[in-house]
């Protein structure tokens, strides 16, 4: 499966009080490393591939994240992110953060649901069964 | 041990282009609805507690959250907390959110860490013994 | 015109390592104070106006803010909002956010444009009149 | 005065339902350039400068934004940012976005404040001097 690699600086707009990251960015940089990753993939931007493959997104089924070592304005990181498994109309995907000395600041498994707007009912959103295509520019 | 319920209003500053609320900001009211249950059990608010007890906060250890029905800008919810289990230093805290028909719309678990300066390098946070009254304060 | 007032708390979640609300979280409580006062005159929530009337919302064109006061977490507030004036496709909102002690924290006034789908190109938003309905609901 | 330029992208975490920048994000990024714009005058992160010159950091006194042209998830822009004016507590600065044909999207002019501890009262901040070699530092 094919890794993204994506350099990150910890912002003062992402920490909090006590002067660390605030945990919920973690999640905001996952979700931007998630679509890294696809744009990388699929060769486009996800404005374009939401038309190109008809679909509203990757929404969040559920999520197991660990936070190991504080991060705090100024620090720079690296996201790994890449897709573990692909099953009919979601995925799961991981992610693990390391600080600038390499160790792992926080790592994070997200099973996604690829979802369309529901033909029966426009103000719904289903599951929909992830394009071969996709799959295939994900596994090399 | 105490629960605490909150009303929300889920807002169009917290949803994305799908029209359904972002998954990080439904981290933020876990974040917000942790400190409501503190602040109700030790009958200050955060910032007052923090000096009370002398510590930096309770830092997120590790979570793992399912998210079950989309919610939208407009929808009312509820959000119920409790604390779990005490251990020395970390506490295990639920949350469930209903929908306004009483539905699960998502629930997460968390692991968080009670912190403080680390006496022995300022510029580092370090994990704390929870008060003996702070666990007493919450076991109602 | 309408004058909503709307209590708040400042929460951890939108505060930075300097204690204090940090102040794009404040543009955030202003987004939500606008929606709040639309969906009183109108009867209805943001999501389901947006339907009734066949717009996208409203965009900011310009802001003017001043921020007075510092206020952290734990603290409440109120935020007093009104439309100024209304013109053909924008109108002007004046928002006020004063402290538990009554004094203005902060104030900020927007020009906001009243956008729907361009009929010419779908990818595209464009301005649109407001609905004479909606100014005379907002005019009382 | 120095000129600091930074690229960055719209990211889906930043849209709103409507499919653009939701704008207090905008002021997330005029916050983050203000940041970048003082690490490379001072050659140092903000974590470190905030330590160096003993203060708080630069508060939003106030500030004047206009929003010209959406930008929506995917999109590239540059921001331009540089002092315009630097009084004995408080300077000017000002950030225009660019979009990827070079056309103005947005652009922000903000007064902050140099600010620090109390001496009197640690729980409030107050105005303090800016350093001369922070002015000389920027005025290249």
């Amino acid at each position: 499966m094919l890794v993204n690699t994506r350099p990150v600086t910890i912002e003062w707009s992402q920490c909090d009080p006590a002067g660390i990251i605030f945990y919920p960015r973690y999640f905001e940089m996952f979700d931007n490393a998630t679509t890294a990753l696809f744009e990388r993939a699929l060769g486009m931007t996800k404005y374009r591939f939401l038309k190109h493959y008809d679909f509203l997104g990757y929404a969040l089924g559920n999520t197991q994240a660990n936070f190991i070592l504080p991060l705090r304005f100024g620090d720079k990181a690296t996201i790994e992110s890449s897709v573990k498994e692909f099953r009919r109309t979601s995925f799961d995907i991981h992610h693990r953060v390391l600080n600038n000395e390499g160790a792992v600041a926080a790592e994070d498994t997200e099973t996604r649901i690829w979802v369309a707007r529901d033909p029966d009912n426009p103000e719904r959103i289903k599951a929909h069964p992830i394009p071969a295509e996709v799959i295939a520019k994900m596994s090399v």
